[in-house]
């Protein structure tokens, strides 16, 4: 059996495009829809209630549109609206991207006992402590974790500035602390700073950086082949949603992408609020 | 006659503050409602579209608070929907904060027919050339006026980073160009921008860098006067509306009002969007 429904993903604003990118990659024949909320982006500063809100009505639009799976491609939503998300979703599975990318770190970890483990993220999911809780559950109450919120990381990925001079200030601004004693592993815990992995192993050059888009993308694949709810024709489309206009979504998509955005639509807010 | 009806003034976010903060100074007996849409900030990178649906939102919820003036305390607000806003507000008088601010800079120039201006504000203010055709209708054809878009400064003052290397990184980034070949004044188009003020005179400190907080006050102060609208008893209260929860808001609130915001009030965006 080959299942076409589309597996559903949504994001603050572009970010979770790092995520579409290493699941295509994983799963070429799926068809994917991509949700941006752009008109309210960034959310990693935001509160918890708004945050659950706005991923309550992102929710139940995916939902509407007959999706097999939904990934919340976004840390800060992952780390605080997936009891409120599962509940809307009922039996369709969902999919967050903190869970993969601990099992990332577990795997890199082999069973060691001790080691330091940094976290970067918004200031929305360092409050969560959802990283280190995960963490000490699946490797153990002696690995060390240090967060770092890096709130302005994801502005400047979204302006495409992420390996001139002010972005080495960026990193140097809130890195400063780890460069003479850097983690053994620091986790990138957004889905934006991806864009920042080079600049961010050039000043940490002693530490494995990890991203949660290839973690994800071999659960996501494991989970649909279990279930036999895997596209398996040859195909294999996008849509792509978002909630202001259209135009600053396409240009920065490409960066993200690794290639254009086609099939985009904008999707105005009062037609997902006021339902 | 003494009018006790508030002024209402509003905002993406928190910027609008160092507009109330001018005003209190030269209008110390009025009563303020301030509205910060710190749900959906920042407006600079967003649609006209997305920009004049929330100003439309947040100018209902105003005229609902019985107000006597309207102040839109953020330029990208002012470069793209007064037409809408004035539309609304019908009686009430309105006032931006743009013309103020080209009203200084011909008083800067003192009649003179060639000088370099530069304009310094968000992609939506840039994009929208509202100040250099203000500015050619004010001052003349043959003034140049140069714009330059610096939607970080936003991110990096709401972060509080606004003197230390980041923030002299994010300034160098931005107006590198001008380092050699400075304007004659800088006009500072985003509410957000006077914290970074310090900081822009040191990297241009051959050019004379005005802010539309002061101009704005004197404004307002004699169109009230004129319409004998002023509150000329002593008192003057303020109270604050936002629309993402307080604790970002009061915390921020200080730097940009030199004091704390008493008198704080989550307004759920249900409660604006949908009626």
């Amino acid at each position: 059996m080959s299942d076409a429904r589309p597996i559903g993903l949504f994001d603050s604003g572009i970010g979770g495009l790092t995520v579409l990118k290493a699941l295509s990659a994983e799963l070429p024949n799926e068809n994917y829809i991509y949700f941006g909320d752009t008109a309210r982006a960034p959310y990693g500063n935001k509160s918890s209630g708004s945050v659950t809100q706005y991923a309550e009505q992102t929710t139940r639009f995916l939902l509407r549109q007959n999706v097999k799976a939904l990934i919340v491609a976004c840390n800060t939503v992952s780390a605080v609206a997936m009891a409120r998300i599962e509940e809307l979703a009922g039996d369709i599975p969902v999919f967050e991207v903190i869970s993969p990318l601990v099992e990332d770190v577990s795997a890199f970890l082999k069973g060691r006992e001790h080691a330091r483990i940094g976290v970067l993220a918004t200031r929305r999911t360092v409050a969560s402590r959802q990283y280190p809780e995960a963490i000490a559950r699946r490797a153990g109450e002696t690995i060390q974790v240090e967060q770092i919120a890096c709130p302005l990381f994801v502005n400047l990925v979204e302006e495409g500035i992420w390996h001139d001079q002010l972005a080495e200030a960026a990193v140097d601004h809130y890195l400063s602390v780890w460069r003479q004693n850097t983690p053994d592993a620091v986790l990138l815990g957004c889905t934006h700073y991806p864009l920042l992995k080079p600049l961010i192993e050039a000043y940490l050059p002693q530490a494995t950086v990890l991203e949660s888009g290839p973690a994800l993308s071999r659960v996501v694949a494991e989970a649909l082949a279990r279930s036999d709810m895997r596209h398996e024709d040859t195909g294999g489309s996008r849509i792509f949603y978002c909630t202001d206009a259209l135009d600053t979504f396409v240009d920065a998509a490409v960066s993200f992408l690794g290639e254009a955005a086609t099939n985009t639509t904008q999707i105005h807010l009062k037609d997902i609020e006021c339902i």
